[in-house]
């Protein structure tokens, strides 16, 4: 504990440097182990500090030549704000809503900004193909049969492998093929709680975990979420004892893009572990990190097995194929049950054709292709955004993944915004498909993992001028 | 309804001449427009009439020579019992025992008559795999893109225009693509039920259903089942006010093979349409009929959408491919919504690859092929059967499908016959799997997808030989 408050307190002190300017924008920082002399610490805890300071948008690495003060310290528009704790029973459904947004998708004149995945000229499309004939000349059987309940062994095999960030705590009997993410939360949510039982989610939260939670007739308790830090740690503690349990994408929430700091994710555990409640993990978007390396997930600090950790490959190669796993920790025979009765098995092929392009090392180079795109893409959303918006607006600083959050002046309604919008051929979700609750009516969110162009730029342009009629 | 009577009256004369052994096996019956003319009836009554000898594999058609007394008309083994209707609560779960069996599925060396799928050699592989490379090519994003969540229109379009048995009834915008039936019977109750809700289903069923059920929190009545008719409708009749659902595989049940009457089908739309009960009907053998033509299903009564269609190519073509629909009537909204929120879709490539299949004869082809294998292999078993086990063994009479349903001596218990035949290397079902209480611990399901040669003589005369060394 106490290397911990040494790191936060160095990271406290920079932070100064740069709220009072003391560090200027683009300023180089000094080395980590200069850092190290400086602060008369170890390399770890100087890492630690920097990397707080990283997932605070406040300095950024580049390749090789260190850490500078970043374009996010300087940002003219204010983070959103953080929602209160909902948990009234009083629920309000915004499903029309998210069936309007969801009928634009197939129009291919209108700007996607409402998409969920990454746009299809971000994805190895022509080599995960070539992989899919090479697959079925590989397989025997062509996929005609049933796989093992568990999924296709090598994809399994592999997962584990590739999983460095949790170094080696996973071994292919660990983890269960899914149909994508979202199958493996339904699982995990089928397995680990009855209806009736109350489930902890982040807020705003990913409508499609809200949807899953009402199908299964489950509650949900709305978690205050910071859009840098993500869940309010206290707020958890104070429901603790009515949790049955919880479900929350620790790196790059959607649609806040919070990155959970090591600490919470620890202390997150601990609580958790302390009530043996279970925690659904859903790690989606943790490969899609801007900082330096990829983030752990709370599954590295789970040693009770309660961390159910779920990702996929929907959001960053193949939404498509459906493939997605989950690492279920102590309640695996549940899962293995639930997928049985639920489908028997998963098609092998998708799963044959991802495995090979990780062992490969296919996935691993469109990810650092990908991932760069994405954080410059970031930058010129947001310098769009602060271009073209009214001044109050509020944006979030997403840490990776590819959404963006807005918070609009209260009088902007962004469901009627949404109608004006798609008239002028633009798309986005409207804040209120984020809640089961009357709150976020005034927020946005937007897919960054859309071609930058000019005319990318003139809807964001437009979509700015909407907002300001209105004002 | 008189002329329902009629065809019934023909009928009956027919069986006591068979009974009386007026008709001989191998003779040859009147045309069906003689009977046309010595009944004085229409042509559709004559049809009716034989159909119903068919329906009980009194007769067999000959392909373009007419009907003939059947062998099995002449079986010295008898028809296994009906069971007793069963309502209670005291579930004893075979769990275990599905677990036991399952496991054993894998092993290559084992003759797997507990196999719920036809044998590799059945499948049409190689078409299957030249399918999948033609549709990687033919897909403009090979398939990594979301499709549309009621699944690929290809297949939607394609299915309702092969579903001649509905002659016409269908459109595409009438399906939405599952994965396999299992997930269509899966989503189907989430739709229409909640937990505590009552659900009816045959007995003997197919223990998946059973595991569907348990994992939804609901609660099953198993209704008696006819060997050759299905399952009795006055038992139906006395549960309706307290059913909820009812899930029924109407044509060639699993695992009695049976085939409920038209007029039976007709019958049950109607008591269920009156009192607005859901229907879901699992019609995935419909296609591997043995009699002349394919039978409808209830689906084809259904005026008020009470009947959720559901099938699947899981027991034709290629289990593993995941693909399956279901025809929900007016339900159709619900499990839209159930489909998004369990798993967002379903993958395209395998759809397009069934679609293409379809549209092109080979499907068609395919189960020409598969029907006649089939037949002649249930006439294979039944025979090595009724040679190798003993006289007091009762046996199914299949209609279609592939499975044989056999009741043997009391004092057999199946379970255990499992542990003894398995280290003979021969796997089979124990009755015991297919309910939720004591009974049919005497049964065994034998699968006859597999391919016939002397080793799987032996492997049947094996089999007998553990039944008869316990008597």
């Amino acid at each position: 504990m106490k290397k911990e408050s040494l790191y936060l307190k160095i990271a406290k002190v920079m932070e100064e440097q740069i709220a009072t300017e003391t560090l200027k924008l683009g300023d180089k920082l000094p080395s980590i182990r200069m850092v190290q002399k400086l602060y008369n610490v170890s390399i770890n805890t100087a890492k630690q500090a920097y990397l707080e300071l990283e997932s605070k948008s406040l300095i950024e690495p580049r390749s090789k030549s260190g850490y500078f003060v970043s374009k996010a310290s300087m940002r003219k528009f204010s983070l959103p704000s953080v929602g209160k704790m909902k948990k009234s029973n009083q629920e309000k459904e915004p499903v029309d809503l998210i069936s309007k947004v969801f009928n634009t998708l197939n129009d291919k004149e209108i700007t996607q900004f409402s998409l969920g995945v990454p746009a299809n000229s971000m994805l190895p499309i022509a080599k995960l193909n070539k992989g899919v004939i090479s697959a079925i000349r590989r397989m025997e059987d062509g996929g005609t049969a049933y796989e093992p309940v568990e999924g296709s062994t090598n994809l399994r095999r592999t997962l584990a492998k590739w999983s460095f960030v949790l170094e080696g705590k996973l071994s292919e009997h660990d983890i269960i093929t899914t149909s994508g993410a979202m199958n493996a939360i339904f699982n995990c949510l089928m397995a680990v709680t009855k209806p009736g039982d109350t489930v902890a989610v982040e807020s705003p939260v990913y409508f499609g975990i809200h949807q899953i939670i009402k199908s299964l007739g489950l509650k949900a308790i709305e978690i205050p979420t910071h859009p840098v830090t993500g869940i309010d740690l206290e707020a958890v503690k104070k429901v603790l004892p009515r949790l049955n349990a919880c479900c929350f994408i620790s790196n790059f929430s959607n649609p806040l893009g919070c990155l959970m700091p090591d600490e919470h994710k620890k202390e997150l555990v601990r609580m958790l572990t302390e009530y043996d409640i279970p925690l659904i993990e859903d790690d989606l978007y943790g490969n899609l990190f801007f900082g330096t390396e990829r983030p752990k997930p709370c599954k590295y600090y789970d040693e009770a097995g309660i961390v159910m950790w779920c990702g996929s490959v929907s959001k960053t190669l193949a939404p498509g194929y459906r493939v997605g796993w989950v690492a279920p920790g102590k309640y695996k025979e549940k899962i293995i049950r639930q997928k049985l009765v639920q489908t028997i098995s998963t098609p092998s092929m998708y799963q044959e054709v991802i495995a090979d392009f990780m062992e490969h090392g296919g996935y691993d180079h469109h990810l650092r292709t990908l991932r760069s795109k994405l954080y410059t893409n970031c930058l010129k959303y947001q310098g769009a955004i602060e271009a073209y918006f009214p001044y109050n607006t509020k944006i979030s600083q997403p840490q990776g993944g590819f959404m963006l959050w807005l918070e609009l002046d209260k009088k902007i309604d962004t469901a009627e915004l949404f109608d004006q919008a798609i008239k002028q051929k633009i798309s986005f979700a409207p804040g209120r498909m984020f809640t089961q609750y009357h709150q976020y009516n005034n927020c946005m969110r937007l897919n960054f993992a859309l071609d930058w162009n000019d005319k990318l730029e003139s809807d964001i342009k437009r979509l700015g001028r909407l907002v300001k009629a209105i004002l």
